[in-house]
């Protein structure tokens, strides 16, 4: 992040957060993985980002210990890398949910199609909290929730939980 | 924001809120105004923010109705501006609590005071929640919560609630 200084010693812990999720196209990266997708290509085709950002986002995902780079060969036999979740990439659901929950709440939406909602899976209610399910308290994880994307599917995705812990 | 298209119109409400909220100088200058700083120069002293920075993101957020762009008269009688919350503005305070709780369970402090606790001033707990009291289940309003910032006074601040509903 060009522009200014390097937050990760900001007495503020909310400067030190932004250093890490402060780009809106790691967040919308994050968004991808939580959906289930684990590979470059993927991950480009769904946020719509340009190769280099990716990359330099991906780095920047995996220096803070978000996400855990492990290679995998594809069809042709060249070694690829998937991006997965930590315990550390898990904790950033209340900040993408918290984001989804001001848009909907308070931000115009361009169709009757441009909605998610975040599921508590195990009671199936929808929550208005970014951390709690509003209907039985328990708090959200990545193994509990689901996110219904009408605009997609518009049935839950259970979300992907950390393969490294 | 360069580099990149306008999300306002995204079909995902989590690029829509990374429209207005996705740059990592307009969650501090939000941070200014909860802590209850309203004045160009205060919000500039406050975050490290370059002037031109600064008027930039005050523009996105009075564009976006976040932030109420008002006139007084400084002490030599020359007209400046305050900007305070709206309704929508105080509507981002989960985003920013969900920040500061994921910097401080899973990013290192660089010093034993460089902590934020959040606090749900009705029944004085310090809540793990963005937008709940974790002691007494209720939603956390900026009326109802204080800040309390170790490297700063220490103190519980009550946080600034909109002036324009």
């Amino acid at each position: 992040m060009p522009l200014r200084s390097d937050w990760s010693d900001s007495q503020c812990p909310l400067a030190r957060g932004l250093e890490v999720l402060g780009d809106p196209w790691t967040l919308l990266v994050l968004r991808e993985v939580f959906f289930g997708h684990t590979r470059f290509e993927d991950l480009r085709t769904h946020t719509g980002i340009a190769e280099s950002v990716l990359s330099k986002r991906l780095s920047t995902l995996t220096g803070h210990g978000l996400l855990a780079r492990t290679p995998y060969r594809d069809a042709s036999g060249r070694t690829r890398h998937e991006y997965r979740l930590t315990d550390t990439g898990e904790g950033t659901l209340p900040v993408l949910n918290a984001m989804i929950l001001f848009a909907e709440e308070h931000l115009q939406a361009p169709s009757a199609t441009a909605h998610m909602q975040i599921i508590h899976s195990p009671c199936g209610h929808a929550t208005e909290s970014a951390d709690r399910c509003d209907a039985c308290g328990e708090g959200l994880t990545p193994a509990t929730t689901a996110w219904v994307s009408s605009a997609r599917s518009g049935r839950p995705v259970p979300l992907a939980t950390a393969a490294v812990r």
